[in-house]
């Protein structure tokens, strides 16, 4: 057996044993989890110095850097919200439609673990414990599965949490982490259907195509958001500057924010000027259609094709003026990878149109992209946001982390 | 592009429409279906004789020639059940947990079709009109691809779909057959990304399995069931034997067939003679352990280990004495397909434990396994029953054929 099958074989044994130890122990694992952190701090900063040194060494973005430093307010906030997932409601045992049937049969569907799920994911190492324990919490066993810059933060994190999920009673083997950080193991995690039930990967495109390329088990696809907003001609202009100045500027580098701006002929005049003084504050580049330079002037580059299809994760919005809302819905149709998009209207029925017709995970009226996330949503926390149709779309939060089982109570019944 | 492209582009188009024609216009459809399977019944005959002399002249097994084979009460048969969906509720649009946020965003989960489905299924004709209906009440556009034995018979059932879709205002490309029935044809859908959103395989263990390890699009795996029935010590043992009877002779050739009865030690010498009776009268041949051996004599046959692995999807029944609760929940676990599992037992204890700690798509105490079916649940229709843990599990009905957006109304709200 391979590394990765043993790791496989425990973490399902493990997942057996959660799935039934009930909400009191998950959650007195979760808070032995957020005590351990806090009272670990500089085992976890030790570990990063290691990772931060390496990515100095190796010359990354100041920017990566960042996403990557662990300090002791970073720690704190981790373990805070280990605190509130401790506070949200366990979704698994909930039985939904419980009903006799004519022949007596009681039929009704519970909620149960998924069972073992694997996260792939990139540099930033907090999700090593935000992921396991909105796992934990639905009573699953989770394999993580890193990347190799932050594989020492990653690893301390882990092994503390093995630790306090031990000390609570459970299975350490509830939560691990992949030791091998090269491609191979990824490819190991994306077979491994005899192990693991759903696999998550999070992060950039790259990553997620080729798991979906590739995974044999089943995948949830999260993340590349190529979003749009939309301002119709009846918009209010000030709200609607506002809103599209958030959607694109609020954080850049995240899957919600707005990457395309489409705009009604009618108010492109007076709203594209508007717009871009609030854009500038933030250095943003603008490339427009053959209108949106005539209107702005040679400051705004010319929008090529393969704009309109980028998910510029940057201060970099692509630009077009429509003929209305028809061609802006097709617009969307064509080059959204249905995410979060948004009208700015104060039209009643294209408001409704607008929500009915765009095929998106999350469709606004008069409200900013960035609110696409788990926590805005209500979901309490998020382990991803889910970009299929299957399973869950959009946030997911504890509830997207079970499946179901059809229980059955009868006296003698054959059919 | 391909036949499968171009295929896959028309339904797209077509899904779009469907997914806002309305429940008014879905059923004028499904009724204009329903009518022509009605009128049209000689069209179909005609085209399914084709099909039974090719079947005839290749040696095909009288059994398979009889799922092949269609009349008039047949055709009547399916337009019976096009009939019965047209009375099931619309699962597209309903809004659950809709809530005004904290900061005014007023924001709802809203139920919507998947979009694209794909089937790929075997022989039985019905699968082409019962499948097809299903996805179009459920706003969906589908793709079907049956098995070339029943070619011609599928081709008449689908042009009269198209027709009928048709002649109610709906995209005739609502519905349409793969027209290529090699496996070429099953390998361009496994990779079709970009039109098919979920791709359903319904047939034997073979084709489930070459499409789950193949498939690049989405799958909801179905229908492999290695069940169980297990007799407890305390069971009414003549209850015992008439559900371990139904759940094994009922139609042997279904997924939610028992393959192995397990009997607990303390009662074994007493129950295995009442089944064997029973089970004896459609002649099943029974696989036993030594111990079951010993009491039944030499007309059972020893079982080899494979046995326990094996959906024999005839009469035969594998049988295993066992140590009690424990080790035969224990046998449960490694020998499953987590498809339907039953207990039969008068310990509320061990009802109670079985439900909780078996891990399947349904679990039963004191009824037969042959319950396992959308209709028998209360689902109205099935499109098949799902053995994996995403999305569906159990049978799938209307509702597991759509997915969900959030859909938020703002009045300016920025993050």
């Amino acid at each position: 057996m391979s590394a990765i099958d043993l790791q496989g074989a425990a973490a399902k044994s493990a997942a057996a044993m959660l799935a039934r130890c009930g909400t009191a122990k998950k959650n007195e694992a979760l808070l032995c989890i957020a005590n351990a952190l806090e009272a670990q701090k500089q085992r976890i900063i030790d570990a990063n110095a290691i990772d931060m040194k390496n990515a100095a060494d190796s010359g990354m973005s100041p920017a990566l850097q960042d996403r990557l430093a662990l300090d002791a307010s970073r720690i704190d906030a981790i373990a805070k919200g280990v605190r509130e997932v401790v506070e949200l409601p366990d979704p698994v045992g909930v039985v939904s439609k419980m009903e006799t049937r004519p022949n007596g049969l009681v039929i009704g569907r519970k909620s149960v673990p998924l069972g073992v799920i694997a996260i792939i994911y990139e540099a930033r190492p907090n999700v090593t414990v935000d992921a396991a324990v909105l796992c934990l919490k639905a009573g699953n066993a989770v394999i993580l599965r890193g990347g190799k810059e932050a594989f020492n933060s990653n690893n301390a994190f882990t092994e503390i949490m093995r630790e306090a999920v031990s000390s609570a009673g459970l299975p350490a083997d509830s939560v691990s982490l992949v030791q091998d950080t090269t491609r191979g193991s990824v490819d190991e995690l994306l077979n491994a259907s005899a192990y693991i039930d759903v696999l998550i990967p999070r992060g950039g495109a790259g990553l997620i195509n080729h798991v979906v390329a590739n995974a044999k088990v089943p995948v949830i696809e999260t993340g590349v958001g190529n979003c749009h907003v939309y301002v119709e001609s009846s918009a209010d202009l000030d709200m609607a500057a506002r809103i599209v100045f958030n959607a694109k500027c609020r954080r850049v580098s995240v899957c919600n924010a707005a990457e395309t701006l489409l705009v009604d002929r009618a108010v492109a005049g007076d709203f594209l000027p508007l717009a871009k003084g609030l854009l500038d504050t933030k250095s943003t580049e603008l490339r427009g259609c053959v209108e949106t330079v005539k209107i702005l002037g040679e400051s705004v580059k010319p929008a090529v094709e393969e704009d309109y299809y980028t998910e510029f994760l940057d201060y970099i919005l692509a630009v077009k003026v429509v003929d209305g809302f028809d061609e802006a819905v097709a617009h969307i149709g064509k080059y959204s990878t249905q995410h979060s998009e948004a009208i700015v209207t104060s039209d009643y029925a294209y408001a409704q149109r607008f929500l009915e017709e765009v095929d998106a995970a999350a469709v606004y009226v008069n409200a900013s992209t960035a609110f696409t996330d788990g926590g805005e949503f209500g979901l309490g926390a998020e382990i991803g946001i889910s970009t299929q149709k299957m399973h869950a779309r959009g946030p997911m939060g504890l509830n997207e982390l079970t499946s179901s089982k059809f229980i059955v109570y009868g006296n003698g019944q054959v059919r």
